[in-house]
């Protein structure tokens, strides 16, 4: 992973962040956030896994039912944001799109996706923290702006 | 809904707003959009639906095809703007990419959609508004940036 | 093509580009950045094409599989990514997913893309200057953070 800071503007900071081969990108951007001290941001990224893994939420199961993506995949789309979850701690919310080598997508909720040969993120900070709370009646952990 | 200034820099404002379950997203994010008085927009989003509309834009029909997503889904992505219609009120335009329980996707520009349990929105307003005018001979509202 | 400052703070300015029935998404955007002599930024648009061609990244190949879509597709996401290639000029980087009449989806890095009736992008540009260079290793061009 390479990040550059490419704005900085009345705490607004943006960054370019580039994964490498063999990375773990959900893993890779939470180390990210952790260590810019992240609390509020939201990002887009598009580049290529090898493989991932991603989750659909069911609602009455309350949890995510994985799904695994076991070749190569364009990530069409990755858009997200980064909150402080209950532990104080940079907390990243990732959705992904992945194109298949015939055309077709698919997507869900990013559990885990290693990168081949490259992602590419742009991530702009806010000032201050967003929190995300865990929602046990839910089973998923949701922004709370009231928090 | 609730929502956050979470950044204000020379007449650019960034908002998180964050729908809860069961608000119909396009009204709520026009609601908001008209109860912030803004013109000219961009925004992404994720979450989830627990049902949706979309559309297809059928050139020779000159309107949208209706497309139901009667299933729980992922919102893989939202991306959107807001300029100012014929009638001077915010005018929203959304396309999104939702996700099965089998990790397959459908989309379409949004019509409607039920939040379950949330939705996430960043929303980047500009200074000054640009305009969405209804072009009758091709059936739909496009920004004119001469407007 | 039709494009407008809307914001510019501090060196950062945001355009929005709105795309005309026919012209080609790619040669239009890559065009757009020369112009403005944009050397970082990030876009995001949606709106819809006549027909497209998308790219698959075969890493054995290395080079990519094209996947033409022959139809009307709204653009349900374009993200993507402006740096300066090997020759100094900009180079444009887009993935994009097209949703088809019936709802399903296709996808990929964008190669080409017929517009039909409008492509309205969002793109925010950074100071300076980010570097895309070729890596015949791998078949691609990366953003190298180092150069």
């Amino acid at each position: 992973m390479k990040s550059q800071l490419v704005n900085e503007i009345s705490g607004q900071r943006t960054f370019v962040v580039v994964l490498d081969p063999g990375e773990e990108a959900f893993a890779a951007v939470t180390a990210f956030a952790v260590d810019q001290k992240v609390g509020n941001a939201s990002l887009t990224a598009i580049g290529a896994f090898e493989r991932a893994t991603v989750g659909w939420f069911d609602p009455n199961a309350k949890t995510y039912r994985k799904i695994p993506i076991d070749e190569q995949c364009e990530v069409l789309s990755a858009i997200g944001d980064v909150a402080l979850g209950d532990d104080g701690k940079p907390s990243l919310h990732v959705h992904v799109v992945l194109g298949l080598s015939d055309g077709t997508t698919r997507g869900g909720h990013l559990l885990d996706g290693i990168v081949r040969p490259t992602l590419e993120i742009t991530l702009v900070e806010a000032p201050g923290h967003l929190r995300r709370r865990k929602r046990p009646e839910l089973g998923v952990a949701l922004i709370d702006l009231d928090a």
